[in-house]
C-alpha cells in the first residue's frame, strides 16, 4: 500500500428532518451572515427554502440569496456570487442543492478570500490560502462533494471544465437527508448512479497499486448502487434504498477508497468533462456513455481487475462479459450509452477530440490519451 | 437507515517512515512539552524510542517519559500518569504503542483536565468537558483506537473494565506505519485478527437495522483480515498484507460501519471484558473464545444475517456451517476457542458469571443477558 495522509474533517448530519438544524449549526459556528446559494426556484416551491429561512431567522442568522446556479456550474455565476459575497460581507456560504450548487459554493468561498480572479485558482495561477466556511444541505446524491474538498466549474468562454481542491474547502457540516431526494427525477437518478459508479471505478481500474481491501470496498459501493437504483426505479419513495444510495455516494468520493492506492487517474472524468463543457450534457449521462467505451479500449491493460469486476459485480466470468453487463445495465436503467443519445453528432467529433486532448494535459495523462486513443474510445461510443 | 451524525477529525499519517514526522507534527500543533506514554522497554531496544526522541529534540519539543503501561491497561497507572502530566504541566499526550497505551493516553488526556478522579468519567459521575490533545504512533493494529474517541481501562480494585468516549478524545494525528508492526508476535497477530473481527461483527449481527451496504463493508473488512492474517502467518515481513490488515483494523472501529445502523450492542465485548478483567487474558484471545460460543447461542435470533455471513465470508450455506467455519479458522490460526485454553477453570465460572452480569448492566443489555443466557454461552465455550 502506498503511503498516504487521510484527513476528512467534514461533519455529516444524515437523516430525516436534519435540514431543520441549519440555523442552529450556523449559529453554533458563530456565523451571522451567510450567502445562501441554490439552483432553480424548485426549493421555493417544495418548501425547503422556507424551512431553511425559518431556521436561519430563528437563530438570527441573516442571509443573502444567490439563486440560479445551473448544472455544470459556470464561472460567470461564481464570479457574480463572489462579488455578492464581498458586497454583503458574508462570513460563510450555505449551499442548498446538489453537487453543482455545492461545487460553486466552494469556489465562491475560496474566491471571496482571494485577491485575484477566482479562475486563477483553477489554472494554477493562484493558490487557496483561505476560504469562507462552507455548509450545505444536499438535495441530490451523486457527486460526493458533501464530504470532500473538490469543486468542478466550467469556464464558458474557454470551454474548460476544471477543478480546485484545498484543505480549506471541506464543508464544515453537510446535511444529507435522503427524504429531500425523493423528488429527484428518474433521469437524474440514473445519471447519478452512473456518476457514483464512475467515482468508484476510476481508481479501481487504473491504479498501479490497488489493495484487495480497497477493491472490496469499491465493489460494496457499486453493488449497493446497482441494487438501490433498481429499487428506487420501482419505488422512488423507498427511504431506505434512497439512504443507502446516498451514503454509498458519499463514500465513493470522500477519500476512503483512494487512500493507499497509487498511480491512478480519472480518464472517464477527463473525457466526460469535454462532453459537458461543449454540449452541456448532464455529467452522469456523459459518464454512462464514456465508461463502457473507455472500458472496451482499456481492459486489456488490466485484465485481472476487469475479471474481478465481472465476477464480483455481475457474477459473470470474463472482462468482456463484465463490460457488456455494465453497458446492458446502463441501457436497462435508461442512462445513455451512445454519443448520439446525448445529441452529439459525427460533425461534433473533431472539436470534441481537441477539447479532450486539452483536458488530458490538465489531468496529466496526455501521454496515454493521444489523439489515436481518444478517437478509438469515442468510436466505441458511436457504435 | 437510522439518522446519524458522522464526525471523525483524526488525521491519519499512514506508511513507512511516518514516525519520523512526529516532532514536526507536534511542533505544528504548537506543542512544547509532551507526556510520552509507552509500554515495555521494547521500543527502546528496537530503536523506535530513539527515532521519536530525536524527532522531538530536533523540533524543540520536550518530553516526560511514562513507560510501563500494560496490556489491559489499569486505572492505577492512568492515575499515576495524570499526576505526572500535572506536575510537568504537559500540553499534550503522545502514545507510542498499541491500543492499551493509546487508550491509557486518552484517559490521561481527559483526566488531566478533570478536577475529580478520572474513574468518575468511566462511571458517569463526571463528564469530559476538555482533554489534552492526543497524538500517537501505533505499533499494533487491533483496537481501532487510532481513529476513534473511545478508551477502555480496567479498575483493578473493582475488576471493572469500562470505557469512556468524548468528542475531545479523538487523536489529533495518528501515525500508522505497518513496518513497525512486523515484529508483532505470532500470538498477538492472531489475537488482533480476532479483535478486528469482533469489532466488525457486533453491529453486523445485533443491529435491528443493518443496511446491506454496511454488511458489505463489514464483509470487506473480515475477508481482508482473514486473507492477510494467513499471508502474515506465512510471511510476517509482507508489508502489503501488514498494511491492508492495519487499514482494515482502522476501518472496523472508526464509526464508518456503524453510521446509520441501529439497535446494536456489544455482547462479545461485554463478556470478554470480564475475562480480561478477572484473568488478565489478552483481549483478542478472550474474544476468539467468546465469539463462537456467543454465535452458537445467538444465531437463531438473526438467521438471515448468519446465513449471509456464512455465504459471503466462508462460502458455506447455513448459519451453523458459518459459525463452525469461523471457529475452525480461529483454531487453524492458533487463537483460543475454549475457556480452558485461557487457563479459566470450572471453578472460575461462578465469579465470571457474576462479573459478566455486572458488565451487562453497564452495557445496557442486562435484560437479554440474564444469568441463564450467560451460563449457556459460557457452556458453549467449555465444550
Amino acid at each position: 500500500m502506498e503511503n498516504f495522509t487521510f484527513f476528512n474533517p467534514t461533519k455529516i448530519e444524515f437523516g430525516t428532518g436534519k435540514e431543520q438544524l441549519i440555523g442552529q449549526i450556523l449559529a453554533g459556528h458563530g456565523i451571522k451572515n451567510v450567502l445562501l446559494c441554490y439552483g432553480s426556484d424548485r426549493i421555493k416551491r417544495d418548501g425547503l427554502f422556507a424551512t431553511v429561512s425559518d431556521s436561519l431567522n430563528e437563530r438570527g442568522v441573516r442571509y443573502v440569496e444567490c439563486g440560479g446556479i445551473v448544472s455544470n456550474p459556470v464561472l460567470s455565476k461564481v464570479r457574480e456570487a463572489i462579488a455578492l459575497a464581498r458586497t454583503h460581507q458574508v462570513d460563510a456560504v450555505l449551499s442548498v442543492g446538489g453537487g453543482s450548487v455545492l461545487d460553486s459554493s466552494k469556489a465562491i468561498a475560496a474566491g471571496a478570500l482571494y485577491a485575484g480572479d477566482v479562475w486563477d485558482l483553477f489554472i494554477g495561477k493562484g493558490s487557496i490560502e483561505a476560504a469562507l466556511p462552507v455548509f450545505d444541505i444536499l438535495t441530490l446524491a451523486a457527486t460526493g462533494s458533501e464530504m470532500n474538498n473538490g469543486a468542478v466549474v466550467t469556464n464558458e468562454q474557454t470551454k474548460e471544465k476544471f477543478a480546485i481542491s484545498s484543505v480549506h474547502t471541506f464543508p464544515k457540516v453537510s446535511i444529507v437527508n435522503p427524504a429531500l431526494m425523493q423528488t429527484v427525477s428518474r433521469d437524474y437518478l440514473v445519471y447519478s448512479a452512473a456518476d457514483i459508479i464512475a467515482h468508484a471505478i476510476e481508481g479501481y481500474f487504473t491504479a498501479t497499486e490497488q489493495p484487495r481491501f480497497h477493491s472490496r470496498m469499491v465493489e460494496a459501493i457499486i453493488n449497493t448502487v446497482i441494487e438501490t437504483t433498481e429499487t428506487l426505479l420501482e419505488n422512488p419513495q423507498d427511504y431506505h434504498a434512497r439512504a443507502e444510495f446516498a451514503w454509498a455516494s458519499t463514500q465513493a468520493l470522500n477519500g476512503l477508497i483512494y487512500a493507499g492506492t497509487a498511480g491512478f487517474s480519472y480518464p472517464n472524468h477527463m473525457i466526460e468533462h469535454s462532453l459537458s463543457a461543449l454540449f452541456n450534457v448532464p455529467h452522469g449521462a456523459g459518464l454512462s456513455v464514456v465508461i463502457p467505451a473507455w472500458m472496451k479500449w482499456y481492459h486489456s491493460r488490466n485484465p485481472q481487475q476487469f475479471q474481478r469486476f465481472a465476477q464480483h459485480v455481475f457474477g459473470v466470468d470474463t472482462p468482456e462479459q463484465g463490460i457488456a453487463a455494465l453497458e446492458a445495465w446502463f441501457d436497462k436503467i435508461g442512462t445513455p450509452t451512445r454519443l448520439s443519445q446525448l445529441g452529439i453528432s459525427e460533425a461534433d467529433l473533431p472539436k470534441t477530440i481537441e477539447n479532450i486532448l486539452g483536458n488530458a494535459q490538465w489531468f496529466g495523462i496526455a501521454e496515454i490519451y493521444t489523439r489515436d486513443v481518444v478517437t478509438t474510445i469515442l468510436n466505441h461510443a458511436r457504435q
